[in-house]
């Protein structure tokens, strides 16, 4: 290893979640990996400590002006013990697209890689191994300098936190109802759609809550300049699978680029199957939906790896699609990503790594 | 009172800064106010305790989420020794709006209210009374529940801390140099534009960057559907008086509803001067500018009051107001405004408040 990070091991170790009742995002490991940035000194200190709180100005600009970013990625166990990583380069460079667009000082990819195997490496025995479980990585940047005004942080921390996690849906594969958001706008060209940032979160919270008060677990969102293009799903990709062609937005600046995404596209591609990044419009899905067209729907995210969509609604009208089950493709899809991620499928392509 | 917060004097005060050599948002008083909310319990615990760094998890929402709030207003000591806050009722009116938006639980107004007057009042000793200074309150909400996982927090922490500041643009009420924004975007209908939140200034602060680099102070937003209405002033209300018409861009949920901006339409009203809330496009102003007719252009915000804008530039187009000097109506309005926030001018409208 290129890089050498001290480790300072706990003193007082946690015990072990039981991974039949692991839950997404609750509970934390033993060790945490974190570094400084200063202005006129770059990234320095990179190191493994126990998990802790920090201690946080109430000035920092990340508590006022949301300067900071995250990411997110998964470590599994394979059968013959392998501890594997799946695509973090890609995390390494949507980070420098988030960086540049934050005004978040550059953060070599190289090193973003090296620090989440070290600290992933130390709590490794926390990797749960029972089906459906991981060990989510989440690597993120704050600006921690005490200042009022507005203006990127002259200090910042990176930071990797792990959690033994469940399923994200409890339910596992099982297909989702989602509406179509006509009021709110998660992104619009020239804002922050394509960026891993908090502020894109929260923004998205109240349609969240509309959708569950409405029964549904999920939006739809729609472009925010003509309402008519469909986006994305939740904090998920979308995709629609219309009579033969595979169809998702195209990476146009208001798309997360998402790392199942690409994944997903560059299967379907091996496969042979019609894949198109293009633009839709919310009525032709529908129309596609009237017609018996619209055969399968899904959500790609590194929670939930495939999400199967089993009804959609817009306004007065609905869509059942695939008998509100678990589409073919969908099912494919997810045994591929999940075999690759846990080593029982051949990695032909090098997407994983083995820390 | 109806509300008796305990208090926790420090031990260790600090020493008050030089007035002469203040600058914004530098430097923090000896106390804060900070109250807890946990859902099933509601806003509780609130209190005034020395100003500390914040223990805080590194799973906590706020760094992940953005989930989180900020409001910004000033005291100031009135020659006959009041302290003064000016129209303290709207941040809480506007800390309502934004926390439904963002799911944030609401916060009582007059609670807020009080909970500024509190802390306040313990550091008045802080509030320096040279020109140009005040004391800057910044009231802010936080999501600090330790989870991953993107829904509303469970727990969050209202604060209140206080910074003695000088004047925002340190070159006292100069004209400034602006350039419109045609490439980044602040806010959209159905986004969060109306909201105080950080996220907002995050976006921004990459055009602000572009701006500087290319000699102009601040930006001006246009809409982000048609990309031809003029917005707001980097983080600030943007004014046009054309001929004998005062010109601000409506409150139709892209623009944050100033306190300085709704004071400067009530003002106007009152001296009976034009004064319209409606929609501009970018093209009407440079027309305006050519023909002379461009009388004024000014931003409005807490920190500067009224700042004037002295050159507007577009692609390849230029237009010097009033010949790059402050107007008329920028420094009445100026005058009026601190004079009323200081103590000075007599208070008609019922907008100062005495802690």
């Amino acid at each position: 290893m290129k890089y050498n990070f001290p480790i300072t091991r706990t003193t007082t170790p946690k015990a072990k979640p039981d991974p039949d009742t692991l839950r997404f995002g609750q509970l934390f490991t033993d060790h945490m990996f974190i570094m400084e940035y200063t202005t006129g000194k770059g990234w320095h200190d990179g190191k493994i400590v126990p998990y802790a709180p920090l201690q946080i100005e109430p000035a920092a600009a990340v508590f006022h002006y949301a300067q900071e970013m995250f990411e997110g990625l998964k470590a599994y166990k394979s059968k013959d013990g392998r501890v594997l990583l799946f695509r973090p380069d890609m995390n390494a460079k949507r980070t420098t697209s988030t960086n540049e667009r934050m005004c978040i000082p550059h953060l070599d990819e190289e090193l973003m890689v090296e620090a989440i195997k070290a600290v992933v490496n130390v709590d490794k025995d926390w990797i749960p191994e029972k089906k459906g479980t991981s060990l989510y990585i989440r690597p993120f940047i704050i600006a921690d300098e005490p200042f009022l005004g507005v203006r990127p942080s002259d200090h910042y921390l990176f930071m990797v936190i792990l959690s033994p996690v469940g399923p994200y849906y409890e339910g596992g594969l099982a297909p989702t109802k989602i509406f179509v958001e006509d009021d709110f706008v998660r992104a619009t060209p020239g804002g922050t759609g394509f960026a891993k940032i908090g502020g894109n979160y929260a923004a998205g919270m109240k349609s969240q809550e509309k959708a569950h008060e409405k029964g549904y677990e999920q939006v739809l969102w729609l472009d925010g300049v003509e309402r008519k293009y469909v986006e994305e799903i939740g904090t998920s990709n979308a995709f629609f699978k219309i009579h033969d062609e595979v169809i998702t937005a195209p990476l146009s600046g208001t798309i997360l680029p998402g790392i199942t995404r690409d994944s997903v596209i560059n299967l379907l591609k091996q496969w042979g199957i019609k894949v198109s990044e293009r633009r839709l419009t919310i009525e032709e899905v529908f129309e596609a939906g009237k017609q018996g067209k619209l055969i399968e729907m899904f959500a790609t995210g590194t929670a939930a790896v495939i999400s199967p969509v089993g009804e959609l609604s817009w306004k007065d009208e609905k869509v059942v699609i695939n008998n509100g089950e678990i589409g073919e493709l969908s099912q494919k899809l997810y045994d591929e990503l999940y075999g690759l991620q846990i080593g029982e499928v051949e990695d032909t392509l090098g997407w994983t790594v083995q820390v």
